[in-house]
């Protein structure tokens, strides 16, 4: 898979120790790696549709939390100090007129000075203050990634930029569901409360054991489905508009950031 | 002043019926009009700079809260159903190269189909919900419009937009502090909590009795100076990148938007 050695801990990590591993060619799925510092979605797009990108954000808070945008042509920032957008994430997914044409582990040969880096908040932000809660998360237990969907809402379009809510569902016992609200409505930066609790078909989802992203978890007797906002909206969207070039990290294999889980929590 | 009749109760009206007011010549400082409801403030720059006005908001989201963006050209959304976004202000101000050329009722004669709208969250709401508790405005008891100062303290630029965070100051009683505080932290896209109580020197600020814009207000014995991020600073920030043409409303004769204070209030 890789010359570097994987650290014993990758939880123990700090976030700079962990992309400079990333950027030597560890390729691996980044969950529970440098804990307690956010992970975020990366979308990385030429500077003439990065205004509807942000627009589209702008109008779409709730799937499309921006904790961070670099300036055209520049590769590192406050969320990633002294790092390399280029090479710090651990898997990337290149995408030409809005196909999928690469999956390297860095775009150093894709760059152009052209291009604008969207960071984008990511449930796993608020994964962590859920399972700290006590609530168990079934993908996790199942050893699984959780499942997304798009749904039949639409998102508010931004100039060349629309597309479908996509959701994830967690399965929650219905006695935490309220502790789930609450404790997600915490963390508006990273998709805030959930979008819907329970009947999937009200969102336009015909079948939850078929995601379209990510696996399909089996429901535990006595929790039901609730769904968030997810950070997959903004890459969906944009490559419904078929930019010549767009960049984003692979599944699960996200930016680790500087920034804390807890920085995102709100009273 | 104007050939319509000014309104017996201006309070009173929706926010559809004060714009319409406004449409036709009406043009008379907003405050107290359409009680209830969130005012705003404008800026409108061409297209080509419109990425970089956003991204300076994304960063700077406590002085900039983008309650709404009208993509180019549009005139006309959900803010102001119904309405027109070049004449349902009372008064604006022109730029050109950064100067003030002009300060018209409407200015359909300098309207292009590149221009962006940006709608950004202002001061009236928190000061109508600080007021509605008991915490008196001493410059609307002194009849007169908020004192506004550049600080030291510089924004995070985006692109050609860079600028000074400018605050506004409310002269609050000691003991009512803490409220202030409370009460206004729950209108994050409005501001939100003061940036700064107390010393006025620590944001380079030397003469409280000489604002950079509004009007000076007398400190009542027993208040402090609180300061909160003003809207003000948007509209500095993109003179001073000294566009061909940027458009804002006059001071004070802000849009009267469909959404109502409380929509911004967080639990």
């Amino acid at each position: 898979m890789s010359a570097v050695d994987l650290p014993d801990d990758p939880g123990a990590l700090t976030p700079s120790e962990a992309r400079s591993l990333f950027a030597r060619g560890v390729a691996v799925p980044t969950s529970g790696w440098a804990r307690g510092y956010a992970q975020a979605n990366l979308i990385i797009v030429p500077r003439d549709i990065a205004f509807d990108v942000l627009l589209f954000a702008q109008r779409n808070p709730k799937p499309c939390p921006i904790l961070g945008v670099l300036d055209a042509g520049q590769t590192s920032g406050p969320l990633l100090t002294g790092g390399d957008i280029r090479t710090d994430a651990p898997r990337y997914v290149v995408y030409s007129d809005g196909k999928k044409t690469a999956e390297p582990t860095e775009i150093t040969d894709y760059w152009r000075d052209d291009l604008v880096t969207f960071i984008v908040g990511c449930s796993f932000t608020f994964e962590t203050a859920l399972v700290d809660t006590g609530i168990r998360m079934a993908h996790i237990d199942q050893g699984v990634n959780v499942p997304m969907y798009s749904t039949a809402r639409r998102c508010a379009p931004a100039g060349q930029i629309a597309g479908p809510l996509v959701v994830s569902m967690r399965p929650i016992p219905a006695a935490q569901v309220a502790d789930a609200v609450r404790i997600t409505s915490r963390y508006p930066a990273v998709h805030g409360a959930p979008v819907h609790v329970g009947n999937p078909r009200d969102l336009g989802i015909a079948d939850l054991s078929r995601p379209d992203f990510g696996d399909p978890v089996r429901i535990p007797d006595g929790s039901i489905p609730v769904f968030w906002a997810c950070g997959v909206t903004p890459q969906a969207a944009v490559m419904e508009s078929r930019p010549p070039l767009a960049i984003s990290h692979a599944p699960g294999h996200m930016l680790i950031t500087d920034a804390r889980d807890a920085d995102y929590q709100v009273p």
